[in-house]
């Protein structure tokens, strides 16, 4: 273990998962501020079979759990796809990024792609660029360290997402915490 | 190690991935004949937490691994199911069950239901039941070991499949191995 990780109060993992690409980024939390440690992206396309881009992808964040030795992952989850088909497959990306964090006691909790947005922008429907520029003044990220990824900030901004739904005094809006919930509190989105 | 378990030419576990319960059947190959090994369920539904229900599958998959030592992993993978968000939960429990093996260096195979019931029973249309009766007759099991659970021997019929798939001297029908090649043979399906 690094012993500079000892320093924060919390640790958040951001997680983006895709079958292409898998952004990564981590928060560290002290004094109830936010700092990103490190952000990035694991690379997956040039992976032909299927079953070893699921193995890099849980290699590569048991990886970063041992690493940042997170106390929490907040994944980016959206609920709905165009088919299902590609939810099959998100789902198995995001069966093994999970099972990476389970294997190592890492308490896990999902965000819809609108609510992070929401979160960082105020908009949910906020483009990609314009989640980085927020995070990039939010949490004074040098202009030169920012990765061209935007996998790697979308990630970051699931973990700021993450802090900002526990850091608040009086839980505003709650994201649906079982499939029944999320049911009951979306009717209409459900097909 | 169970040292029973040398004895055995290879050994594969077979996985029926679900979301209320998982089942699982192991199977020893000697002389190139199957045997059946073990066979259970792995029940999910009392679980409330979902993530509760993934770590169950994760720690409970890696545990059969750990204890009869598999040299391959087949998986009962249905390609499309009813909606979008049955697939994203499905895939999820396939994405666990996956990152168990794959933790442990074990390979994946996955085949379709239809070609597992037709490998057991001639017909990709058979019910549960017939692939039990004829996985009963097939390996010998004596009537009172069979555990009621249907999703036991449809796990073991998944490792069945893979044995006679993998046992003939000519390949006569190959699984698709990618995605690309189950849409190229598979055009009609694709919505």
């Amino acid at each position: 273990m690094d012993e500079t990780l000892r320093e924060w109060d919390k640790i958040i993992i951001g997680i983006d998962p895709g079958t292409n690409v898998m952004g990564y980024g981590i928060l560290g939390i002290k004094n109830k501020k936010p700092h990103m440690i490190a952000m990035g992206v694991i690379e997956l396309s040039k992976l032909s079979d299927r079953y070893l881009r699921l193995k890099r992808i849980y290699d590569r964040v048991v990886g970063l759990v041992e690493q940042y030795l997170p106390d929490e992952m907040a994944i980016e989850a959206p609920f709905f796809g165009k088919n299902v088909q590609s939810m099959l497959k998100l789902g198995r990306a995001q069966g093994v990024a999970m099972a990476a964090a389970l294997s190592r006691d890492v308490t896990i909790v999902e965000y819809e792609p609108r609510k992070i947005k929401q979160a960082i922008t105020g908009n949910g429907a906020a483009s990609k660029e314009q989640v980085q520029e927020l995070l990039k003044r939010i949490l004074n990220i040098p202009q030169s360290s920012i990765l061209p990824q935007l996998d790697a900030t979308d990630a970051l901004a699931a973990a700021m997402c993450h802090f900002y739904e526990t850091s608040r005094p009086i839980k505003v809006s709650g994201g649906a915490k079982t499939w029944k919930e999320f049911i009951a509190q979306n009717p209409k989105r459900v097909k």
